[in-house]
């Protein structure tokens, strides 16, 4: 029987390119795999055609956008996932849920090799391949851009010569990927990381320069999960595309780093990430009301190690299930509402109320009221200091007997 | 001999009385200790004299502005130090270099107590405290306001009855400290969560909404030290307030958190910081161009505990000093220029450039050039994601098997 | 109606004059309660006729041996806690078995304040009042020790005075708190921490020096609770009490360290825990061998923040809940046999099997058969050290041009 | 001019054919590195002279003894560096000092490239390629066993082939490797982890089971550094020696665990350390003595992750370095006497001394002379304990609302 091979399908040049690529240099079928997780663009049905036309033997389409907004966006939320503090994972994220339909696709139609656009020098090949061998271990990875020497040229080349269905532009200075969650834009000129970014290499967000008037937002959550906008009741899908458009109409979102890649080395990104980056601000917020202190400080550890576990394509690893079962629980009373001004590429929040608020009035007041026992202070300080005084007392003594 | 009590004294109405009413109750000489720290208002000669006026034994005045900018704020700054991710540490710095000056005082004037203003259920008590419990072991601490029931309206009686040289004022509806490196405000309206903050809380910052002309600002680092502003040389002083000012102007550094006091309660607080964040937003993305991805990795958790550290007062352990010797080292290469547009509130970084980069364009590009082997990348995979490939052939292994 | 405090009950003579001591002082009516941690001695019905006759209005008694050793030890075994990696937190788990009984009691008889016979200067004050605030905030604690000045030489008096049903001794050199898990004991001559343990310290172990015959166990875990010894069925009591035996006759577990308390000074004390630290060396060699590398290595940061949560008197806090549930999952495939000699002094590991085996003999052996393949090995280093690299390039380029 | 290749040469059977082999694999000449790490066996002059017998066209040899004692073992000393709490780092610790010399080695003769005799499935591979990587970032490596085929079998033959000046032996069941910190062992019957141990394992120890009698030993350290034995100044190397000689006369020393390599794979290590096992324990004992109890707990997540990037060959990365610079700041009060006694299998701290102790008889007696204020407890507990009981609170309101 003829070998088959799953390939992850955009329905871009390069990937049309590769269904016919990969088959002559293999002598496998090619499935196509296209599965929508928010990135907009041609429908899932026009794609499939074109997987069939472009010589794919069968096609299998996934609209995940729900699945991807609930089960993959809504733990880095949990998490405030920013990687370096800035990156909210975008692409990191979008890995695992496709090659989970990678590995089902492989499944359903007996395929031994999955394959993916990527090339040798990004995070993306490490986050397809690990995946893969954790969700299927038995199965091999194969890149064509980077096993099979498929560069842009000879895509191009190969699609004239082949009359395929698909637009070939000699140059594109744009590298892209965007799902529900975010956009990430790689582009030659940003790679002299003197340079600013110019206006065109935004989508998601209009400049936050000249913003329309200020946008209040009241967003609920319930342990974690934002539940309602305005009162309104929301999915989470619903939550970050209507953020998406009311926060990018502000210009809140948009990132531009020097990150560290997987693989060793220092790249410039630039992201746009409106309703993400809004709902991390919140979240963050409504945690300072109604998670515990220690609670908190040991969460911002496990969240920067699950943010690198994710970053590095470790997604379904064992270390990242077990912090997931931590931040689970710190989320246990995260719930209320936060009213959140969006103005001018700044998302503040101005107001949080929550039943589950560890906020107490008569504690924290210096109005009359006041419930906080001051004469406990004397004593908390007094032990409090003293192994800071103990160790002070010794210093002085080694430092005078010398 | 009759005790001597030194007061930390800021020329208000509180301290004022306090010089009076702690040498009542004990029988004690009060000195009057002053520390300019960037705060503003009145000079420290005429506090001096007010002190003096106020029936203080002696008054110690102290330009500390420079030294505390260059060995408390700049350190914060090389630790990217926000605690909850927000808060600048800006009365949380101050607190060790008076009481620096207060023990200094302590020894100069031969006295056996320290004193300060601070009430019994906030986190400066404990600062004064345990600092002066560390540099000074054998030193007693008072606080008239939690120890001797010191109260404002008791205040505002006793100036008057002693016909003190000081404004009384039935009401301030803001308490607020403040210093170089920030503004803290904390007033009854805002301890309802739910409220936002009203114009007249703010005095560093104008308002983001209506910003002038973007600004844009070059800033250059020496080991993570800014050392110049559009070319021209600074001190860490000036470099931080002239992005004070800058800063300020664009609205940048407003900050409204629920924040975890170290005395166990959750407070609101509103601050504001023009140049601390805009220093911040500057070095963390210097970091990102010139520090090793490891080191960053790690120097998060470090920074976080030197956060929590300073922010609990224990400026002078040894933990904190031990985690100084790291952050300096990692500080080495962390020289260049960042240059920065400030506007509207936002302080964007648009470019880097550093002759300690770790940013190597001919491994990052895609174009002509790239130095980076790919076919390195199967081998890393395949180990990278060796331990949890086998722990999930394990885990289909033992579900199989039942 | 009469106030009621619920006392900490042991049968000795410190709590059975505080029943008398702490009525008088307060007017209130005192309810015993006593719960059997495995501390040996008396039974728990002699206990509960001792504390009627010294005046107590009730007698709660409860066995709480399975219950301790089920959900407090079995936790800490999980953990693998070792505080200072040395101490298995004898005292620090049963405070809050005991505190839990404490609050239930007070609920059952309707008290309002419940009191414990610890002084001023130790951990298990904190540990009984904290675990009380949490488990019952609208109690109230009271310490007749540190609070109403009951001393040792008072006490003796008092019981003569009162002609207590309890023996007096004028002077008890040894401070002893014992239960399944360990015991733990403190005594003057101890306190020139250059004085070395006498032999009448130990209790449950024999001298390591005089060892009977070599001692082989195999023990039996399920996730990571002891199921079996030799293959027979216990539970987790019953496995903790037979290799107290069995290891107490090797001088397996004899522990002496200077520790750092809560209260902020350094203490001198000396342990003896053969059962928990055979334990404890048999459950961490199986999760070498079933948990997979980064799982473990994280869980060690969170096995020590749960160790010193726990000593620290943590254990009904927020984050010592969510630590759990990190713990509880990385123990999922903790199944399996681990092969121990036990003989003077040492416990030691010379056989592991399990079901959930991560180790791969496939993988590991250099024999044939080996299924590791080795050509990945370069592409993995080249990556691996690649941020090393380009750093070092930097340092040299920048040593170069100075 | 001909190219030249730079030999890690141990003066085995291995390396000694790889001489020829990689010569006549590359055209290259080879120049022989043989480096003294304590490892015994033949004179360094001995094995210069194999080396150009078996074609070497030079000999590079150093008695690095001294250097890596005190530049690498006292580190992993002072970091109590143990991975997976028991392994000693015994060849992770000589690779970097190997590695020095390899690169000096190779600018002294002008090679380009640096061989070593490690498989493609081990852990040094890793430690000698990416720390000539970062210390000759110019240099390239080669392995014979895994990049040119050459198998034991293979050389064997050579050896007889060309009559070389070394003992072939058929089948060596013990890979070892071995220096002053501690001794390696692997060896198929081991590959089995339900197989115990056999005797012919062991060479740096005696068995525990039949000691002499007890050895007391009084250890004296300077900032973290043995300085004296018994009062008699010693070496680091020194230090080292005799107590790998008295440590291991008792049995002290032996470990047995399954080990996570690096590369991804468990696999079974037997070693022995009697020194280093002695060393660390006391050292970890004075450090209780010596260190404040917050820098304390820090230092042990800093040893852990020094420990974990020393075995992953990370030795000459810049975290490594910011974390040698922590770790050195807690040494400073690290001196003075540990009496400990080593008998049968056991290191037992039985005394401890310092002019820079921490711990304070007066606070930690229950004697008369007791400095403690107890009466600072209650407050403490309450503001301790206050952050956990307003959780508490909160989760009980929340639940009775329900």
């Amino acid at each position: 029987m003829t070998d088959r091979i799953v390939l992850a399908y955009s329905g871009g040049l390069d990937t049309s390119v590769a269904i016919g690529w990969i088959a002559e240099a293999t002598g496998a079928e090619v499935i196509a795999v296209a599965v929508d997780v928010g990135q907009g663009g041609e429908s899932l049905e026009t794609i499939r055609q074109r997987a069939l036309d472009c010589g794919a033997v069968e096609a299998y389409i996934a609209d995940a956008r729900d699945e991807f907004a609930a089960e993959y966006c809504m733990p880095a939320l949990k998490a405030n996932a920013l990687y370096m503090d800035a990156y909210p994972l975008v692409s990191a994220l979008s890995r695992p849920v496709i090659v989970k339909h990678l590995v089902a696709a492989a499944r359903e139609f007996g395929a031994t090799t999955v394959s993916h656009g990527c090339t040798g020098k990004g995070n993306d090949q490490v986050r397809f391949e690990v995946g893969i061998q954790t969700l299927g271990p038995d199965l091999k990875c194969i890149a064509p851009v980077r096993d099979l020497a498929l560069t842009r040229d000879k895509a191009i080349a190969y699609a004239e010569e082949k009359n395929l269905p698909i637009v070939t532009t000699k140059k594109n200075p744009f590298s892209i990927d965007q799902n529900v969650w975010g956009r990430a834009v790689e582009t030659g000129f940003l790679e002299d990381i003197w340079n600013g970014p110019t206006k065109d290499v935004y989508d998601y967000t209009a400049s936050p320069d000249f913003p329309p008037v200020a946008d209040e937002v009241i967003i609920t959550f319930e342990q974690g999960i934002p539940v309602a906008l305005d009162g309104d009741p929301v999915t989470p899908l619903e939550a970050i595309q209507q953020l998406n458009h009311r926060a990018g109409a502000q210009g809140i979102g948009r990132i531009d780093i020097v990150e560290d890649r997987l693989v060793g080395i220092k790249s410039r990104e630039v992201y746009e990430a409106p309703g993400a980056m809004a709902l991390i601000a919140a979240h963050k917020e409504l945690e300072n009301v109604t998670v515990e202190r220690e609670q908190a400080r040991f969460k911002k550890i496990v969240g920067q190690r699950w943010t690198e576990l994710v970053y590095d394509g470790q997604w379904f690893s064992p270390l990242k299930r077990s912090l997931d079962t931590f931040i689970e629980d710190t989320q246990k009373y995260v719930s209320g509402d936060i009213r959140m001004e969006m103005h001018g590429g700044r998302a503040t929040v101005t107001g949080r109320r929550s039943n589950s608020s560890l906020y107490d009035f008569n504690l924290a007041t210096y109005d009359t009221g006041d419930a906080f026992d001051q004469s406990s202070a004397r004593g908390f300080i007094d032990i409090f200091g003293l192994s800071s005084k103990v160790a002070s007392e010794r210093d002085e003594r080694v430092a005078g007997s010398k």
